[in-house]
């Protein structure tokens, strides 16, 4: 099967990131894409930079050329799966649900730990909306900005699994969620620090779509994301402009 | 003082009856000044229609030249208010929120009845993240579209009024939330039939931004709607590519 | 229009503080006239002086000799509003009620900072009763009763403003509403300290229901704030007696 | 031990009838005092009469000459049990929250059934704050007023009746709470057409006053019903006006 | 009246320290029989020892021999009180459902202490299923085991009445509910400490059992409760095979 | 991979055919082991069955020999996760969930259809329990048992296809979840009726079991599902005695 994921900025080395990161748990035969939306942010950090990304993510998604079967869009507490639903048929996963989703399979509670905290309010918000928040210890963050943790990776790190030690100590979670990307060390760190289960979005995104596509299931169509009403729409796919 | 009035989507005609019923209720010394977005959907039923929406009414905003008080974005159900948060300091005002805040001073519960069935989710969830929902009894949706809505106005102001009839009945709503526009008729017709409020949303929005204006009050920059930080961004707005 | 302001408590200096604050904020053309109850206590601080108060509110109100629009009730979180509401047709507006409504306008989140402990549970009771209470981060209080307030301000506007910066701080507030009024130097120390927006109850009060006014909304009558049933009932007004 | 029992409408032989119900379920040992206010409503259907009871109830209460160990509050829905928890330091029980407490150790969920509509907010708002609404079914009304219920018993107990199965079948209320008194026939009837538990708030709540009492619980002073703090209070206790 | 309280552990002793206390505020009249399961764990601490304990709860009790009037499990946040309504037709009392509805009857809010931290989230999810959890302001541990309990008592009253001051202070409880037995010092040492009404589970339950008798009150039988349906089941009474 | 898969009740025909239906779904090299408990009921129908099968569960799969790497527990609402969750290190998947949280990806709500009226309350506490709650439309029941389901099958295929459009329609569910098995022609009539996506709860599991196994995930052990600490415990396994 092939999966197309969307990085949610349009940074292209961390569109790179993400979907190696997904290929590196996907089964033998899935092909897995890496889209960057054409414009937007290079980094998405707020609700004006999420909702471009939504368009953004949209639009390249409705003009890529081929066969695919099911859609990840790959950014934390981000706004848009809705709209992507009713644009396609075959399942969209939002890694924020499904790191949510798979933290819930493995203790009574789950906190979330960020980066900036501005985001905090859009992954609770994403949370809410997908009726994955009674279980949610807290959303957390460790106040580094995305640019702040490449630039200086170690105090990124252990900013990180500061916040993750105080969700299992002070929120009482029994499972992390990483609301951010690209540290294959940060995971190891929270283990080490934390002894509680580490979830990935995206690998968990990855297993969910695959999941989806082998049970052949869809998008309901049947209200909430029913395909557009054929009407005049301009501006769309923005950049066809 | 002088509020911007932002249609949801493209119909000219549409912006000029939003601005008109904003007028009839604003109070001497406000200008109302009606915004038509440059792109999107000729009506917005869904979320795809509503994310674009999101994105012109900022990009049409934030071009707009010269001094304003208060934005109101003039759509039920729509996405985007916390976006123009973000890049304004101004009070921003939604009017489904304001409609509903409205509706709760006058009676224990509301019912918002609204058009097409596939735009109720969409109220309900922009009710719960305003924190507006608890005292909601319903959102109850007409089955007509917009389109049908101006063909057959007669048909529709009684599919709408025999909703908000049962939302009082069944329901149990104290006031009526018109979830839709433009017919003077609509209101009157409700009232008779339901002996309840009745509230429309631009007018209460009017209310609320003249009110915010009055009082000194801005958005709070604290977290949540804080700017935007200075970053790379490309594409808005979108229509000065 | 006119619009009746009822103090609470019994304390006539404090009635004119309220009616000055509203004043200060009412529309030319608005008229306020301030209410001391006959009867009750001299500041309210519990169930028990509020259920009076509830009482000595409505007795007051109901023999008022002359026209008015609209009543609004100056009190944090006490009783009574739902019984006023049956009483008459215009507009009431509890100032709870008002000040979270006008904050959920600027912020994803809003604090109530009051005087005493034992007066928090009021305020929370009224607020989940009102629907507002899904964004309130908190209901902190100063530990200072209203006297203490007047004796030593300076220490005062201190305890108050430390806890709008806790509940900004620790529990997320993006906007504080001050629960207690008269202290005008006190708004001024929390934004300077805080830096988010302050609602005042009785200034927020003022406009909805200058608002509800203008819009010609009344109070729905259809089951919940019908007008009492002809009964015999002795002992209201109460000052009758 | 010696339990007041006060009604909360003027009608003595509303009181007569309570305390009766009252005193046969009482222990042996167990002194039943029935009050009646010295002024109020002739029968409690709404908030403004209601308010009014509570200040009524509260006057009779603490005007009572002799010892007493618990006050049963006897109405539905009504207000007032918090101020009489600040006056006193014995146990005080309101028959609403006693009828739920009772039933929900019967079935995973309950229905009060009541007499008019109107009453059904108040009772909803009483289980809400009380913390005992998560397993209320619905609180369903008969549309018959108290009078009607003396006038025409037998239409009465069947309308009542006719709800509380509506209750069962439809809400999947697996208890029935009567939320009003005087009609053994009513609850035969009940049980007969629902095959359900039937609790009675009276009986319920004398239950819980004789189990505080017995094991020398009495209600916590530490907040929220702190006695009322020293202060001038005028018009309490009204009668002594 | 006869009521069995059954012990989830198969510690004797604590069977008897248990039945004594329930004995302490039974009525005259009411006989008390402890039952300790015939297999399960010395002390519950966890979900797999807690649904060992609800079927060997089940299988002592319906192996009985003789009348009873009421049954009382006697575990904090154990499972089976369903099982054993199924069971039975007389009334079934959960004594971690008694000190909660106990507790509210005397406070806005309670806090339960317990030992480990383990079993918080056992007690947690018990009242939530039992709708009890809206007014409970925290469930909090001691860190102790039960057998440290025993083997330094002094240390455990101070660390248990240390969480319950926490309570009080810091979670704004105004009740407290003891969430282990056995320790008389105990509840004096809270008192003394903390100025707040202090529940007993036991006690409690003992109390809502006798009230619910001599209402002539039992389980519903209508739905959730309704006796198992006839088949094949082998392996129960466990004790039989 | 090998995953165990439990049947809760003791009706062999049945293992066979979840086995089955696992397997049809299970990646290459995934093996599928059914196990049927050696006591308990031959089918699952309310809360004394249901907790007898979670000890029976437990008993089973404790006692298989041989490598697994995830244990899936399948029975709608049955109690019994939380144990296994304590006994073992690899993930347990309940079907309930699997299927909730499977139907959330596919659209805003969810219908559970299931047999018997009684099994309702237990299906919806575990989903509360669960944090699977909030977007459940509903859980409904066809009235006909698992012995007349397999005695009468078009007639149940009807029956469970009926409720399921009912929750679709009035209950605005979009998709469905079949709450009981067995039955390859009922999956394809609901499809048929409703228009929706139907998600069955065993093949959900499978997914989500290889999912938590692929990605190196396992059961938090740090506070709700650690280990049961070493104590004595007596009858289990029960099969052993």
């Amino acid at each position: 099967m092939r999966i197309l994921i969307a990085n949610v900025n349009t940074t292209e080395a961390m569109t790179d990131a993400i979907a190696e990161a997904a290929r590196a748990v996907a089964s033998p035969g899935t092909e897995i894409i890496g889209l960057t939306p054409d414009f937007g942010a290079e980094s998405c950090e707020g609700n004006f930079e999420s909702y471009l990304a939504a368009i953004a993510v949209m639009d390249k998604v409705v003009r890529f050329e081929g066969e695919y079967d099911a859609v990840i869009q790959a950014g934390y507490g981000e706004h848009g799966r809705e709209g992507l639903q009713e644009l396609l048929t075959v399942p969209v996963v939002d890694i924020t649900e499904a790191a949510a989703s798979t933290a819930m399979f493995l203790g009574r509670s789950y906190s979330v730990v960020t980066t900036l905290d501005r985001t905090v309010p859009l992954i609770e918000d994403r949370l809410i909306l997908g009726g994955l928040h009674d279980r949610c210890a807290s959303v957390r963050s460790s106040g580094m900005s995305v640019l702040e943790l490449e630039s200086d990776p170690e105090r990124a790190v252990e900013a990180i699994a500061a916040e993750a030690q105080k969700a299992v100590e002070i929120d009482r979670a029994e499972v992390i969620v990483l609301g951010c990307g690209g540290m294959a060390e940060l995971k190891d760190r929270v283990v080490e620090l934390c002894g509680v289960p580490v979830v990935d979005g995206v690998q968990a995104a990855v297993q969910v779509a695959e999941s989806l596509v082998r049970l052949g299931l869809t998008t309901s169509k049947v209200r909430t994301y029913a395909s557009p009403r054929p009407k005049r729409v301009t501006g769309f796919p923005a950049t066809a402009r």
